[in-house]
């Protein structure tokens, strides 16, 4: 028996697959009850060299045919929300063919309707790849975890602003120099929007979410912020009071309804998050019974994706079916505003009743503080103050930055990360 | 629909179950397609108030009954490798029923057997709650890396010695003595030998093996040390060296075959598995796909064990079968040797010639070292030496530890601690 595999997309993960699936294929065929083989490729460019052959595989110019072809599941590594992956996802659901895909702004954005008309049409929709591929979170969450009420997902979901943020603290570099250097590295894309304003994040989080919390949450309601105005100075001032910056992705069950947010965070050194370093990704879970549940591996990359592609197909070989959102689908989401503690960096002129003008408005905000830090004197020169309020709320710090960004001595909008417990 | 638990053994884990399944009975409903509800019980005392009602259940006074009860699914947690616990496995294989057990002894000792005849009979057989019930690394070798050939698996596998030595090193105490306030705090047994000679932690390697190098792996293959001869003086130098002393599982594929030991370790500080502090769990694996995946949570407790057990039971629910060991069970696994960089602390009298004698010693087996700490001077007296060695094998620091330990300036067996990479 083999299961035949119609494969859209032979960039680099595609690749990946076809080279997972040739190097391990005996291990795959005794653990997934058959053979798995790709029978049948979809790609723009023929006559490119990948390094893996694909003798024997038919080729389709169009990826929708793949729909249609001789073939038991339909695997979509094209990727976008919308074009061709949306037609071929839609096309192989409604032939009744099984999908996997790695394309997490599809998911996030359309994965409701696919959810629907993949569970009406009785068809399987696997996508651990689309999350953190060398994490199985999925499964953590949709069958590990399935017991749990889970009250807290947060993650390091973008391996590039972690790689970026990573560099700036251990080289004490700022932002636009080391996202250059990542970009000449190949860790970042020449348009790095996607990644460093957050979005990524923000898709694989709303799949998180619909997972954790019943879903699918809608993607326009997570909370973005990305990473570009992080500055080395401000990741100074986290080491100094004991916190790493983190691009977080935050999915948070409050009695108010849900938080979703993707922003940087003040994280506490001695948070496990805080400890990841470089290009790796992470995800920390709080279940009801389980307890904190901690995972961190490699989010992208050939290798890692190709594993979740195809630990999607063995899981199919062996019959495994799972509702898409891990039946949770009826519940009704709310979704609710964020309160916790802040880091505020302004940049004053150093004359005297600044601070008591900062002070006065975060009074009038009610806002209380819990630490100011200025270290040194410069009499008329522009120097940092660094305020850690108290447990706040978004709206309060809105309207107090406001304010005081509108202080002849405030020479700079206000740096505002908030803090997180990790 | 509902699925009929018949549930043996009703300790902290057994109420647990009946806790999570009243508690989370909606979600589970929904995510399981179906109800999920203990109908039949079984323990040695009836008239114990558990703290959650037995109402509508049916009671055995036999454990073995309830294999032929009215259940679709029996769940064991009465623990022992042998005895009713054994009984009640092979009883419900026979009868055609699917098992969950959290019974690791059970499993690292007849796991073979049980897997043969399971598989034989087309039973189910669920054992996700019997390593490190928190963490579903059960599901992550078996199905989230199924893909991948796994070359090394390293875990702290029990929480009781983890919680042991992060108190010695936070406190700078004895074994003894933290051992002695673990048991009154009821986090180690009164006889606490099967957790801190590391037979508890060998179980489980021995299970985690078999998933991730085709198996069943022989528990009597496993090198087992235990924690009872760490010393706050190792723990110390450990420090002073940048290494945090674990107790790890591992298995290492090597072209020799696999190794499988568990001892206390040499871990770097910057590891993962060193940060891994009191009673959580952590499992650190390599796949030849994925990269490495690390997994942490809590290991025991009724929460996390619960939450394993329901896991499972929500699997049968949904039609979820997978080979007992992951589908590798053809493979013969040779076990083999550890080679690595080793750890010594030596008791000397301060004396001329003693570090001669030694590094002669070392030298005639052929071992190097990396580096040597001696800290003052105490002319006549006791004095620790500590030698870190490169990499060298078993059988030489074997003959020279015995030789050295001949030496007449030499006071005590030395300390011998392997390093690993974490």
């Amino acid at each position: 028996m083999t299961l035949r595999v119609g494969l859209a997309g032979l960039g680099t993960v595609g690749a990946g697959v076809l080279r997972l699936l040739r190097d391990n294929a005996g291990l795959i065929e005794a653990r997934a009850g058959q053979r798995i083989a790709v029978t049948a490729v979809s790609a723009r460019d023929r006559g490119r060299d990948r390094g893996v052959a694909l003798d024997g595989m038919a080729w389709f110019d169009d990826p929708v045919a793949l729909a249609s072809a001789d073939v038991d599941v339909v695997v979509e590594l094209i990727g976008g929300a919308s074009g061709p992956a949306k037609a071929l996802a839609e096309a192989a659901i409604a032939a009744g063919k099984p999908l996997v895909t790695a394309n997490k702004a599809l998911l996030a954005v359309h994965g409701a309707a696919l959810a629907r008309s993949a569970e009406a049409a009785g068809v399987a929709l696997g996508f651990e790849a689309a999350v953190a591929g060398g994490l199985p979170v999925i499964k953590l969450l949709r069958e590990g975890l399935a017991a749990n009420r889970v009250t807290r997902v947060a993650g390091i979901l973008n391996g590039t602003c972690n790689y970026i943020l990573t560099v700036m603290r251990e080289e004490r570099r700022e932002f636009a120099d080391v996202l250059a250097d990542a970009q000449a590295l190949g860790y970042a894309e020449a348009d790095p929007s996607f990644d460093i304003d957050g979005v990524d994040a923000a898709h694989k989080l709303a799949i998180l979410a619909a997972l954790a919390f019943g879903g699918p949450v809608d993607f326009a309601a997570v909370h973005v912020e990305g990473i570009r105005r992080i500055s080395a100075l401000d990741i100074s001032f986290a080491e100094e009071l004991g916190y790493r910056i983190k691009l977080l992705g935050i999915a948070r069950e409050t009695p108010e309804g849900v938080e979703l947010r993707v922003h940087p965070a003040m994280v506490p050194k001695a948070a496990l998050l805080a400890a990841v370093d470089g290009v790796f990704n992470a995800v920390f879970l709080e279940g009801d019974f389980s307890g904190p549940v901690f995972l961190q591996g490699r989010g992208a990359g050939a290798g890692p994706t190709a594993s979740a592609v195809v630990a999607d197909l063995i899981d199919l070989s062996r019959g495994i079916r799972v509702p898409v959102f891990g039946g949770n689908a009826a519940r009704e989401v709310a979704i609710t505003r964020h309160t916790g503690a802040y880091f505020v960096r302004l940049m004053v002129v150093d004359q005297p009743g600044v601070l008591a003008d900062v002070t006065a408005v975060l009074r009038d905000c009610g806002i209380s503080l819990e630490s100011m830090l200025q270290h040194g004197r410069s009499p008329g020169e522009a120097v940092p103050i660094v305020l850690v309020t108290h447990e706040t709320n978004e709206a309060a710090v809105a309207t107090a930055m406001a304010r005081i960004e509108a202080l002849e001595a405030v020479l700079e909008p206000p740096a505002v990360i908030r803090i997180e417990p990790g």
